[in-house]
């Protein structure tokens, strides 16, 4: 058992994930993990670092330190012989002073502070945006929309959206295909006008069916010639129009966004 | 005006996180970027490269190369004399696996997939969760809820739960303080029986008031003296009650969710 600090000034979101992403890679590593972020002063240092000495103590191995100390000062306080200490502002930013041949001013902009307050109010807005226009029940504000998801019911388009909204401030709307549109090989006549926006996911039968069947099992809904039937005439719809469209069973909400706005060339809004 | 290429073999979400934490502090230099996730092949690889390549005849300068290459041979074509390049796991993993004195397995895990399918499953679970517990009408789900948000209205409780929802798999229910609420010092009945999950949500009279007049400009909601004097109800309720809150006025949904979590110690759910 290995314990692992992650200790930042700020949220320490970028370095729990930069931690998270390389520690994966130890699969057989048994791993306890702490955080600690806004740990802005010396004394709040201090504190931690007796629990990592404590730590160190009962583990028998120098716990590590995962970091991302703006203040330089503070991030001193961390080199101690009973850890191990890898911060990522001390790793990347000589070689980026040497290749931009240019100081760092390590005072200027967080990533994860409002910044920027009108980029801000954008996303607020997009996160709202996208709520309320999660139900295809009206196209009112459709023009609004930076993109709209189109789909079967549970195929993933509610957690694609708001995915979108809260860390791209992309407002995207959403409209479930539901009996009466899926009659149709083509479009429903409400889409029509917005086919520029349109993006289609889809899935396999089986995953749609274990969703489905989690939610109301033994339903008709949830039926395997149900989901079968829909995917083809959804599927159908989507290539007869040419909407994009790409299937999210073996995909996390992540890697559908990401591929998602790299297919229509969107990019962050804020 | 300098290139900056983000290059992955996976979603590149993390890699350009850490890029914009670090350029971030290089508010003088002007760049330009551009990001390749899921560039997994020598041939997707290639053909960045003649991008990089011809960026740099035209800028004059090697461009930046920030990459998050799982596949040492794919970082290996990264490492080129026209481009000045950066690779997050070739930086750490070298000091990870001497300090945890073993090898990592670069084939294993991914952040961004599905990984585990059970805590996958809980994290759209809780998605679903908070955007159907968003509006306070019924607490007949509040048993179910990691967190409840309570505060005025856009005092910037729906970003913030949907956030935590996405971002960290909690369920998060919001409650508004609606006028009635207010008329009274202590907690809505309603809310009584889950005082130990709630959390409280305040802000700056200027800044609701500024927020509220964007969204019905002239109303007698977004009144100064309104906001005023629901503000002062709100944290009343909030501190006759004994229910943590905090102020939201010059704090990130990012900010905002941080420190919530570490004052009622939740952890990531997935």
């Amino acid at each position: 058992m290995r314990s692992v600090f992650y200790i930042s000034d700020q949220t320490g979101i970028t370095t729990e994930k930069l931690g998270t992403a390389l520690l994966i890679k130890f699969p057989h590593v048994e791993l306890r993990k702490d955080s600690f972020p806004f740990s802005n002063t010396p004394s709040k240092i201090r504190q931690i670092l007796l629990k990592v000495r404590n730590r160190y103590m009962i583990d028998g191995y120098k716990p590590l330190i995962i970091s991302s100390m703006v203040d330089p000062e503070l991030r001193k306080l961390l080199k101690v012989d009973y850890a191990t200490h890898l911060d990522f502002f001390e790793s990347f930013i000589a070689p980026l002073e040497l290749a931009l041949d240019t100081k760092a001013v390590m005072s200027s902009g967080k990533i994860h502070s409002i910044g920027d307050q009108d980029k801000y109010n954008h996303r607020i807005e997009a996160i709202h945006y996208s709520l309320e226009n999660d139900d295809g029940v009206s196209a009112k504000h459709y023009e609004e929309a930076d993109l709209i998801v189109v789909g079967v019911s549970r195929v993933g388009k509610t957690p694609t959206s708001i995915f979108l909204a809260v860390n791209y401030g992309i407002k995207v709307a959403n409209y479930p295909l539901a009996e009466d549109d899926l009659e149709h090989p083509s479009l429903p006549k409400i889409l029509v006008p917005f086919h520029h926006k349109l993006f289609g996911l889809s899935i396999e039968v089986e995953k749609l069916h274990t969703i489905r069947s989690n939610r109301l099992p033994g339903s008709r809904y949830a039926k395997i010639e149900t989901c079968k039937h829909e995917i083809a005439a959804a599927e159908r719809i989507m290539h007869n129009s040419g909407v994009p469209f790409l299937n999210t069973s073996h995909k996390s909400i992540e890697e559908i966004s990401v591929a998602m706005m790299q297919i229509v060339k969107l990019t962050r809004q804020f």
